[in-house]
């Protein structure tokens, strides 16, 4: 598997949700290596509670983005409408047949509810789309849909999805970069709650 | 910020679960790294609803393995005692103490339940401790003392704990390694739920 040698702290540090793609095609290998990258992460008791559902069928991601664009629009509010990330996140539903692949994050039922065996697998999975120079971004909005995304491609009773990722190069205008946050020391204490580094 | 360019692929393919530290320091510096490369994860909408308390106070650490040892003790059956991952469990709470620093990980209770806002972050948090060379080990189980840990470190009612992740360099015999997985054919499919690749 040919592998770039993107540094770890520059995959970190310009992962970021990419929301428009290119049409350009997406190898299986791609995926395959993702995929491989997803599994190395940590799970409780070393239950691997995942399973990937890779979807390339123009027609089953037509449909995924129905029923993201209806929990969308639900979801968001009249004053939200006008801005930036909402306008792109109808873009995505929107064109989530074109979206060369979608993949599906499935756990086991019976696995934590907390999301602490199979939320490290999917950020696993977006580095290392990072690392190959593919776009993602996580959205959980279809499960409003769960039952029907469940029949619709045979997902048994002792699954549930749990997030859904678009994967594709960036469109062009489209960019790796460093997310906006607060300043570490706004969510960061020592030793006790509340309390500075140097206090 | 000095910064190792360890690959991303070697991160991601060699950070497993360390639970025996050397008393080697952990500088603040490198915590700093660390908790930078937890906040670059996604989350929903931007609400950034993580607060990452760094514990090297070693009555805390003590109170923390307590609270670890009894909720593993707890947890683990008869039948599991003795496997090598329960017997460095059971180390793992005894030694906390001497272990450099314990990070809380906490997350606001009006955030997503489903995790999928905040063990991205905890995910970036362990690739990036490995790519300094640090061993962590993804926990839990104190969460069974969720009011006794919040009422130690005051953490506030809108706040629960997540996680904790005892951080420090690999004892002499631990070492970095591919974790053991099921092959990615057994928790994969394609196009729909149990068909293969090339189906």
């Amino acid at each position: 598997m040919t592998q770039p040698d993107i540094s770890l702290f520059e995959a970190i540090n310009t992962q970021r949700a990419i929301r428009h793609f290119s049409t350009e095609p997406v190898s299986d290998e791609s995926i395959g290596t993702i995929l491989q990258s997803a599994i190395h992460a940590p799970n409780g008791g070393n239950t691997q509670p995942w399973h990937f559902l890779v979807v390339r069928d123009r027609e089953a991601k037509r449909r995924l983005g129905e029923w993201y664009l209806k929990a969308w629009q639900a979801a968001v509010t009249d004053d939200m409408r006008p801005m930036q990330p909402y306008r792109s996140g109808a873009d995505l539903g929107n064109n989530m047949a074109d979206t060369p692949v979608v993949v599906l994050v499935c756990q086991r039922t019976s696995s934590s509810p907390t999301g602490s065996s199979i939320f490290p697998a999917v950020q696993n999975l977006l580095l290392a789309a990072r690392g190959l120079g593919l776009g993602t971004v996580l959205t959980t909005l279809h499960t409003a849909y769960e039952s029907e995304v469940k029949a619709y491609f045979g997902i048994p009773d002792e699954f549930e999805t749990v997030a859904m990722i678009p994967i594709g190069y960036p469109a062009q205008g489209e960019r790796f970069g460093r997310p906006r946050r607060r300043p570490l020391d706004e969510v960061a204490s020592y030793e006790a709650w509340g309390r500075g580094k140097d206090e």
